[in-house]
C-alpha cells in the first residue's frame, strides 16, 4: 500500500482538504492517506519547508508527500515533482520542497497544468492527480520535463567567530514556545549559550531546569533550541524568528 | 475497502471523535476512516452544509459521509440517512446534508434512535452504528422508513437586476479570509465587482493583484470570491456573512 | 490490520506528529494509524487522561494507543506499556494512562530507553518503536520489566452529604463550553443541581432548555454536566476546573 501524505495550510473547516482527499481516493483507492498537517500558518512557506525537512525521510521508501502551501498559485510559479532518497514530493516551486531538492541525486520535473485546472486550487487539480499517478507507479520522467532551476530556500548559515563561538538565529517557534535555531551541532558535552541578554548552560533535557526557568539544549532534530521548562520561551524571552543566539563550547570564548 | 468520512464540530481534544472512531472501527474494522474536519465552528450548521457541498461528490462511489453538527441532538429533530449520486450521507435532519437531499434521485430514510442511545451524543450512538451497517452493505431502505420532508437549507438566491448585473452576498469567510459569495457563475472574460464601496475588476487568480490589494475572482468551487492578495479580505474590507456584492459583466451597468 | 491510535499535545504544524507517523509506518507498514487528538493543551496531562478514559475501550481488541503528553520527557519519569482489557497503551508514567492502569487485570512494564534516543522526543524514539513491536505481535512481557508502581491520577471523589446530596466539582470544560463534573451517577428521573449560585432541574438533553439558558444533564460519558443551550456554560456561568456542583435527588435536601 502506497502512502500519500498531506501537508497544507488549508485548515480543514472549509473543505479544501476534503476535496483533495476525495480526488486522491477516487483516483488511487488503494493508497493510504496520512495527514501530516493542515495547520501550517496560512502562506507560511518557510514553516512548511522546516516541517517537510523534519518528516520526509522518516516515511517508508515509496511514500508520496503532497505539500501545498502556495501563495503564488495560478501565477507563473511552477508546479514540480521531486524524487529523492526513494521518496516522492509534489508541490509548488516556491521552496517548500527544498530539503528534498538539495538531497544528493534528487531529480525534478516541471508539471504541466491541465487546461481545465482552477487558477486558485492546484492542490486539487494539479498536485493530487499527480500524486495519484505516482501511487499507480508512474515514472517521474513521465510526468513532466526535467527541471534544473527549482527555487531552493535554506536557513541562513550560522557564523563561526574567530574564538570558536557560533552566532546563529532563531528560525522557528514551535507550539510549546521552544525557539529552534539554525545551529545544527554535534553534541557538545558542555557549552554556554547567550540569548536575549541571558547566559545559559547547555542542558540535556527540559527537566534539567527549574519550572519557569530558561534553558538551552540540542533538540530532537539536532538543532540548538531555547526553551523554558513548563513555559513558553519565545513569549517569556521575547524571541522571534531572526533573534540572535550565540553558542560557545566550554573552554572557549 | 469502504471509505467512511467524518465531519464534525467536536474538535478532537475532548475525545468525542475518538469515541466515534472506536465505535466505527469496532463495528466495521475493514472500513477506511477519513477525517474531513472536526474544526467546524461549534453548532455552525451553515458552514457544515457548505463544506459537505464542496466535498461529498469528490469521494468514490460507495463512500459514506458521517456529518455531525447537531445543536438539536436529543430533541424532536430527526436523524436521517441519504443515498444520492451513489454516495451515502448520515446525520441530523437540520440541513447539513442539503446538497445531497436536493440531488436528483436522492432517497432519504428517517433513522430510529435506539432506546439506550445517549440523549446528547447521537454521533456515537446513532450515526456511527448506521454508517457501520452501510459499510457492511446494508440497503438504505432497511435502515429506516422513507422520509419525504427533510429540512433543506440553501443559499439565498442572488438577484438579477434589470441591467444584467447580479446582486449577491457573502455566504462564507474561509481560513484565508476570502469571502465566498452565493454568485455561482459561468466564467466571464471580464466583469466588474462592487463590494464594500470598492470597484474591482474580475481577476483570474490571487497573484493578479499587488500584495495587500483586493481582488475578485471565480473561486475553485465556481463561486465569485473576494480576496486580498497575501492578506485577509474579510478583515481588510470589513466583510461578513450577508455583505452585499454586485457583479456587472463587462459592457453593462 | 492492527490499529495504532495517536493522542498528543504536539499540534501538527511543527512536524513532530509527522515524524512519529513516519517512524510507525516504516516499522509497521501494515498498521492502520488513527488520529485521536493532537490538540490536547500543551502539557495538560489531566485533559489527556480524561480523553483516554473516554476512548480507549471503544476501539477493537488489539488496538494500540500511543499517548504522548509528556512534560517530564528525559527526566527520571518512566516510560511504560500497559495491557488491559485486551488493548495496549504506551506512554509516559505520569498518569495519562490511569484509566487502563486501574482496570482489573492490567499488566504494566517499564520500557527501556534506547541509548541513542533523543532526550526530548520519546514519542518518536521510544513510544512509536514500542507500538510498532506490539503491532508485530510482541508480548508485553518481552518489552520491559514488570512495573508495579505506576503513577495513577484519578478524579477527586465526590462527597456524599448526610441528606443524600452529592457535592462534586468540575473536572473538564469541553469545546462547547460544557462543564463536565466528577459526579458519575446512575440516571435519576429527577434531581436539582446547584452551581454558580443557580438552582437547575436535571434535564435530559440540551434542547430541554431555552436558548441561552443553563441546564444540568447526565452527559454521554455518564457524568453530570452543566451546559448552556446554544451557549458556552463555563464562560456564561464563570465555571472552571474545581468549581463546586451540588446534586440533590428529588425528594431530598
Amino acid at each position: 500500500m502506497t502512502v500519500i501524505t498531506l501537508t497544507t495550510d488549508f485548515g480543514t473547516a472549509d473543505g479544501y482538504v476534503g476535496e483533495m482527499k476525495g480526488v486522491l481516493l477516487s483516483a488511487a483507492p488503494e493508497a493510504t492517506l496520512v495527514d501530516i498537517s493542515h495547520d501550517i500558518e496560512p502562506q507560511d512557506v518557510h514553516g512548511a519547508r522546516l516541517l517537510v525537512e523534519r518528516c520526509w525521510c522518516r516515511f517508508p521508501p515509496g511514500t508520496i508527500h503532497v505539500v501545498v502551501v502556495d501563495p503564488g498559485v495560478g501565477s507563473t510559479r511552477g508546479a514540480i515533482a521531486v524524487e529523492a532518497n526513494r521518496r516522492f514530493l509534489v508541490g509548488p516551486d516556491n521552496g517548500v520542497l527544498s530539503s528534498a531538492l538539495v538531497h544528493p541525486g534528487a531529480r525534478v520535473v516541471l508539471l504541466p497544468v491541465p487546461r481545465d485546472a482552477s487558477a486558485t486550487f492546484h492542490g486539487r487539480d494539479v498536485f493530487a492527480p499527480i500524486a495519484a499517478q505516482l501511487a499507480h507507479g508512474a515514472e517521474l520522467s513521465s510526468l513532466g520535463l526535467p527541471f534544473t532551476t527549482p527555487l531552493v530556500d535554506v536557513d541562513p548559515d550560522p557564523l563561526t567567530l574567530p574564538n570558536g563561538s557560533t552566532m546563529g538565529e532563531v528560525v522557528l517557534a514551535d507550539r510549546f514556545g521552544n525557539a529552534v535555531t539554525n545551529i545544527k551541532t554535534a553534541l557538545f558535552t558542555s557549552a554556554t549559550v547567550e540569548v536575549a541578554g541571558r547566559i545559559l548552560t547547555l542542558s540535556r533535557t527540559y527537566a534539567d531546569a527549574d519550572p519557569g526557568q530558561p534553558l538551552a539544549l540540542i533538540g530532537s532534530s539536532g538543532r540548538l533550541e531555547i526553551a523554558v521548562r513548563n513555559g513558553h520561551a519565545t513569549r517569556v524571552l521575547g524571541l522571534a524568528r531572526g533573534s540572535r543566539v550565540l553558542l560557545t563550547p566550554a573552554g572557549r570564548g
